[in-house]
């Protein structure tokens, strides 16, 4: 291995990409004709397929979780500490999964794909997407990897909704549910915060009713103020402090618009480093899939009946700090799944630093969780 | 008084103006030639002048604090909860003083007023104004108004941000001080809100550098946006959720973009009201004030260093569920104020309505209030 790739990485790995010629009937009742879904895979799936992973990622997540596309890459994939060679989810036991979900900006069909219906970028056309939309898209894609149970579905945020999504839609195509920094539905205040970013995209005047790569522009001032909310709302208040303070970034107050907190810096950083790599209209239709994922809201709002077919055993995991999704949303979840009887191992670990805790190298929590991933049992193993 | 008017409304009141010729040296070293101040006032100013209380506004707030500009007002003052004959701040007993900050927009000097060197309004020529500033304006109108000193001093959020300054630049000039929903400086986090709310009004194309009203057009997308995320930290988690929970306006999911959840459309709808009247560049300068307000920076982040000359008593009052200033912001301030054998009254208000609550008809919150206030002695009157 190279000497700039650290030993416990995965190494080089090579995304692959798979069409789906099968219509697929979204919640919303667009039938999407076809599909591409784009994954990268970390280790070997073992003989009798007991060995596979699936990981869901969260709004602004993709298909690259771990290792690196080139030499050149300076950042592993996003959730490097957690994957690889003896890590948490440890590469040389699991066969590990991690697509691009349907209307991303990554690879697998969304927005910035062609129509085949106009021969133009969907943009705006592009279908609204559910959580239960990605599981289903999940599950096919399962199938052509002839992965018929997962030994475990992993994810943190939204990718947590959809974990808890397989255990509802698929109760018998998961061993294990590991859900992260989640919560059962979004608060009033989580809406509201999605609201504010999708009308800071939508209002721009470079947005042009979603059509904007066929005008050759980006809306990019409003998905910069998207973002910077976004970063907001993962940090804590005690983080943030941690972090920056009050620190002037010249060390004295100018009395002007420019930066003079640092805050202000990373925030602004933050926008930039995000208007080239993400599309707006998937951050829109991500955003819009976290407001929409409630699935008590078809049991009368009873979470315990929602689960009442789910037969996985659940590892759900908190950060003290995380006001996004808080621990109690956690416990929620929680509640719900000893009502149904089910094996719950539950942590609320105690961590300053936000929502954004779940993808950090804290080795309280990566312990926890990798302890758990050690009791699952996979075929071909002497335990 | 007349039926629409609830009867214990200090009535129909008249805003007043006062024009300063001095000149004003700001804190940013910039040297206003001359200003005016708009304030209400209710209540009457007894023979010692001993009954004057000082209501200093927050962000948004401005000088029409209780009662009606005329009959076809739908609303009373901001704080009409809290001020008038027999209410919280009785105005049978005390001569209530509210001016418009320096650098507002409802009839003080500030950026939509014209430049009397350019003969255009000074929009983003406006030099910014601190908390400080604010409280040096204030004393002048005090001397105008002929009130040596002030029985109180009240200001919730910004406005107890000022309190705070006044009994440490003005010691002798006030009897009491009640701090309410406050803090002694903004975090990091707090920071980042404003930073956010400045963007979005900066990069609204229609901003043109802040000039305009020079364009006959108003930065509405960006004071929109502003608005939205301001109302997102004024209420907590709890009250949103309680207010709107994750009701759907038309009871179905549309997969669109309008408005699908009820937070959604009271969002949307503050936003309008707001747009028609505020002021961009003055939100803007409100915010920088708020980030610059520190009075520990100059005493090594002490703050009980910079609290030591001060002598008025305090009543510092707080919100269980208020995460904009929480309870621990207050805190911090009671703690300095008691390090140097300060008389402090401290309550934390348990309350759901996060940082309005400050300025809502909870009766625990005007209860302890108003006892306070009662405490307060003026001449003339037998104890």
């Amino acid at each position: 291995m190279p000497e700039q790739i650290p030993q416990d990485s995965i190494g080089l790995v090579t995304p692959q990409t798979l069409h789906f010629d099968q219509p697929l009937e979204l919640e919303c009742s667009t039938v999407l004709p076809g599909y591409t879904l784009i994954y990268e895979t970390y280790g070997s799936l073992n003989e009798d397929a007991s060995n596979a992973v699936l990981i869901c990622h969260a709004l602004s997540g993709n298909h690259h979780a771990a290792g690196y596309h080139s030499m050149e890459d300076k950042k592993p994939g996003w959730w490097d500490t957690a994957i690889g060679p003896g890590k948490t989810i440890d590469t040389n036991r699991f066969f590990v999964v991690v697509p691009n979900n349907l209307g991303g900006c990554n690879g697998s069909t969304g927005p910035t794909s062609t129509n085949p219906e106009s021969g133009r970028p969907y943009g705006p056309d592009f279908p609204f997407v559910t959580v239960q939309d990605w599981v289903v898209s999940q599950a096919r894609l399962a199938d052509a990897l002839g992965i018929h149970q997962w030994a475990a579905v992993v994810g943190g945020s939204l990718g947590g909704m959809q974990t808890l999504q397989w255990s509802i839609t698929y109760p018998e195509r998961l061993r294990h549910a590991l859900i992260i920094a989640a919560a059962p539905k979004l608060t009033a205040q989580n809406i509201a915060f999605n609201e504010v970013a999708r009308q800071a995209i939508r209002t721009d005047p470079e947005f042009h009713e979603g059509r904007y790569i066929e005008h050759n522009v980006l809306p990019e001032r409003g998905l910069r103020l998207a973002r910077m909310l976004g970063h907001i709302t993962y940090l804590s208040d005690e983080s943030m402090g941690a972090k920056f303070g009050r620190e002037l970034r010249e060390g004295h107050l100018n009395y002007d618009y420019g930066v003079e907190f640092q805050v202000e810096s990373y925030l602004r950083y933050q926008a930039d480093r995000f208007v080239g790599q993400f599309d707006a209209n998937t951050y829109l239709l991500m955003t819009k899939a976290l407001d929409y994922f409630d699935p008590a809201a078809a049991h009368g709002d009873n979470l315990s009946a929602a689960l009442s077919r789910v037969s996985a055993q659940f590892c759900v995991l908190s950060f003290t700090s995380d006001w996004r999704f808080s621990p109690n949303r956690s416990r929620e979840m929680v509640r719900a799944l000893l009502d149904n009887d089910l094996k719950v191992s539950y942590a609320e670990i105690t961590a300053n630093q936000g929502h954004d805790a779940f993808l950090m190298k804290i080795p309280h929590y990566l312990n926890l969780f990798g302890s758990y991933m050690k009791r699952i049992t996979v075929g071909g193993e002497t335990s």
